[in-house]
Formats: C-alpha cells, structure tokens, sequence
C-alpha cells in the first residue's frame, strides 16, 4: 500500500527540514489509510465498535526533507496475529528510490463498546489484514534495530 | 531534566486521545529544551554554527492521554561520545509516577556552516553533556527493545 503526502511549512523546524515527530504525522496517516484498507474507516470503526491503538513505533532517519517535497510511504506487514498488526513502512521522496526514512510500528485493535479493551479481528477485517502486501522480517532493513552507543554512562 | 507541556486539542484524533505522532511531537520539544541546556539553544545554534538532528526514535506507548492533560517528561543520557547523544525519556501525567509512554533517541551534532555533516562537541557542549542526568541501560525500563509477534510472515 503506497500513502503519498508534502511536507508542509508548519512541519519544518529551525533546521529547516522536516521535524522528526513530523515523520512521524506522516506514518501516523498512513497506517490511517491502512486502517482504512482493511475495513476500519471512520464508518467501519463505528459500526464494528473497534478501532486501532500504536503499541510501539520505531523511526529512523536517513535522509532531510524539506518543505514541499512530495512523499510515498510504502507500506508493508511484518507479523499479524489475531489482534495485532507488525507494519514496516519505508519513505522516499518524489520518485525517488533511496529510503529517507523507516518505520516499524506494532498496532493493537481495540473494542470501544465500553472501557477500551484488546479485540480480535472479525472475519472479514482479519482477512483483510491477511491480504496486505507482506515483507519479510529478513528483508526489512530497517526494523529490528536496537539503539546503542558502544560506551554506556553509569548512572549517576 | 524536566520538560513540561499540555494536550493540545489539535493534538486529538478519531480515538479521542493524544495521536501517536504528537507523544513524539511532545519528545521532540523535550529535545529542543536539552539542547537548549547544553548551549544549543538559538543564539547557541547561530554562533556556534552547530544544530542537532535526530537518527533514530524508539516510542512506547503505554497509556492513553486526553485533552487538556498536562504531561511532564523526564530525560536523561544513557550514553554520549564526541558527537552522540543516546537520551532516554519517560512521560507522565500532572502529579502521577505511572509512566504513560516513554522514548528513546539518537541524537548526533551537525555542523551547519556548509552542507550539514556530523561534528564533534566543542568543550562546553561536550562537559554539558556530561553533566546532564544520566541513567544506566539497564535501568531504563523500556530502552533496548526489539519490536516482533512470534510468528512473521513470509514474503508474498
């Protein structure tokens, strides 16, 4: 699934590129579109009385964008089980095919009848899930990262 | 360290709480303000002709955060080199010890006097970055993970 966007002005910061929870507005409208692709649209999350909550979201930054610049994030699934989804989602800008930036986000469905709570996918939204374009653990650059430094501080 | 901030209503989307992108908006912030403590603050990013980008984020979120919430997130150094700093972040909300998401990063120092490149801190920098709270790897609770399900797709 391909989510295409421009960088607005309001999202660039004193550097003048791009900030990073900007990139992060990005993939969060994108896994919008990918709720809306298995069936959890705003009139699917009324009517199933579920929604989608992040659970976890890993970013990495490779490249600057800058104002204006067109966008595409591809968008991909790692792992799903029966509530959860592992995306992995890869940036690039105009038409480009260098990777600007990566993300990998572990999303959870929630039942809002009441309280919200951990709910399975129904058939029909599970299936959906199931057909999305897949990616390989092995084949996703740019998930699985841990962040380090070789020398870590004691604590003070 | 401490940065405070409050939910804004432009903050809150379909699901009624805070949007994923806008915890990191709030870590992005709490960014700027340790910059701002070790001597990269505007006029600091000027003379110096230094700025900080962001490589890579790792976010939990833990808790739902609504409207009009005010949050406090406490930052502290796991690890720094000559131009590196890895910063750990724990959010809260008003006067509560519940961590309600917390964030990773690995932030380097830019030299922004021609095309932006990677730079060592200068000696004041450098011991303000020695000098901020600091915690141990081990000690930062939701540092270091690995984002999986059991079972991952294979490719299609």
């Amino acid at each position: 699934m391909i989510y295409g966007d421009t960088v607005k002005p309001e999202w660039v910061d004193y550097n003048g590129h791009l900030r990073d929870a900007f990139y992060m507005l990005i993939y969060s409208l994108t896994t919008d579109a990918f709720m809306d692709r298995i069936g959890l649209d705003e009139a699917g999350r009324h009517a199933r009385q579920r929604t989608m909550y992040t659970l976890e979201a890993h970013v990495s930054y490779l490249r600057e964008i800058k104002e204006g610049a067109a966008v595409r994030v591809d968008t991909r699934v790692i792992a799903f089980d029966k509530k959860r989804v592992h995306l992995y989602m890869e940036m690039f800008e105009g038409e480009g095919t260098e990777v600007v930036s990566a993300c990998e986000q572990m999303m959870m469905q929630i039942d809002t009848s009441g309280e919200p709570k951990a709910a399975s996918f129904d058939d029909e939204v599970g299936a959906n899930v199931a057909a999305m374009e897949r990616i390989a653990a092995t084949e996703a650059r740019y998930a699985g990262r841990v962040i380090g430094l070789p020398v870590r501080v004691s604590a003070a």
